[in-house]
């Protein structure tokens, strides 16, 4: 597949992406992506097509196997300069990716993350999308893979906890579940919302807030998950460890029970 | 020209672009923007040939008349995921635009700007770098158009003068000329450095630092700067207005110069 070299989305990130698992026959967190991407696109007045989403997402199903569907969806072409044109004919890109799960060992006794040199954008006017400005997450990802980390913790600007480069992050205190707040960074995931969900449902109170590393430390549980992988634990960071908890586990179970 | 959809330029925004002013046969500025790109691509760690670089330049300027060349340089086409691919095949993507130049009212009497309510990103790591995730540029100017200004001034995270949308500002107090630092957010532009550089060969003293809004309120002249546009002065901005100095008339026409 190809696409015009004065694409907007290549010449400034300027676009969004969503990243869908897909079983042989849906794409069960289809309507929670369709979403984020039209709030996304609302945000940096780029036109949404709900339909076209829907029938990309059909076209992606069609092969009938487990996979990994990408949908970018950019301002589509333009000249010279950052102004976008009046009358924007959006680009939509789509890939079928192999579906590639971390190993069964990293899924039941958790994954060991060190912590990125590099923070997160300090960035409101971009924090929560999923857009296609991601230098940090690859200057982030150039050290892990350097450092042999099974992921990355990102932390924001003030030095606080944000995310993994490609993963939310939760920590349990006794009946409390605490993930960051994404008003300055971050990308609001859509695992991250259904954790939130599912929290609740078990009678856990569930909040967005700052989190320190030194609360994270604390912590009875940690675990990471995004829409792909789901739910993993978090056994270890630098030096410090956890236990696999509970609600870890019976997470993993009730996501990887959606794609069955 | 086509690029593959798989570019990590598009996915992410994973590489980093020049914009030269041609004349009808010479770059005037070709080994400065050699230089940072090749700076910028050593801190992304993206292979730079120098010579292709030299080599695309020389192929924009046959045309014989004056021109503006981009070149963007990403990482090539990778799978899924930020992870860089280990031995990344860099994409040289290269495009050719009419010169087109600020109206010579702008350029006689100066600019007007408003603020932006989008603040740069806060970003140390990218700092600097004229790198492709520039959606914050992107959402300023929808601003800059809808408010009808010549241009917009964009403050860093702490409410600091940083640069406009696509020039860098300096502000001459007396005999001293002072130009944002760009440690945390910014693009080090070429004719910034150029301005530098004449105003210390003209007996100013040239100083980065922080700039505030209500110190730029005071200073004697204002004038912004690419090495496209040349030197333009800064007239007003909201309800401020400052007189087009010596200083910005001085090196508008040295600028230009450069290009005839």
């Amino acid at each position: 597949m190809l696409i015009a070299a004065d694409d907007r989305g290549l010449a400034y990130g300027d676009g969004i992406f969503e990243t869908l698992r897909l079983t042989a026959a849906t794409a069960p967190f289809q309507s929670a992506h369709r979403q984020r991407m039209a709030a996304a696109a609302k945000r940096l007045n780029i036109p949404f097509d709900a339909s076209r989403f829907d029938a990309e997402v059909a076209e992606l199903l069609k092969p009938g196997e487990p996979a990994v569907g990408k949908i970018i969806l950019t301002r589509g072409s333009g000249g010279r300069g950052y102004a976008p044109p009046a009358h924007p004919h959006p680009s939509w890109i789509v890939q079928r990716f192999p579906l590639s799960l971390w190993q069964e060992q990293q899924r039941a006794d958790g994954i060991q993350l060190g912590v990125c040199d590099t923070r997160a954008s300090d960035a409101p006017h971009l924090a929560g999308m999923k857009h296609l400005n991601r230098l940090d997450q690859v200057l982030a990802r150039q050290q892990v893979m350097r450092a042999g980390w099974d992921e990355g913790l990102m932390l924001d600007a003030t030095g606080a906890v944000l995310e993994l480069t490609s993963m939310n992050i939760f920590a349990r205190f006794g009946d409390n579940l605490l993930t960051p707040s994404l008003h300055r960074a971050g990308v609001s995931g859509i695992a991250r919302d259904w954790v939130c969900q599912q929290g609740r449902l078990r009678g856990l109170s569930v909040q967005e807030g700052k989190l320190s590393l030194l609360r994270l430390r604390e912590a009875d549980e940690v675990f990471a998950c995004n829409s792909v992988a789901g739910i993993l634990p978090v056994r270890k960071l630098a030096v410090w460890q956890w236990q696999v908890g509970e609600v870890s586990r019976q997470l993993q179970q009730s996501f990887d029970a959606l794609f069955e």
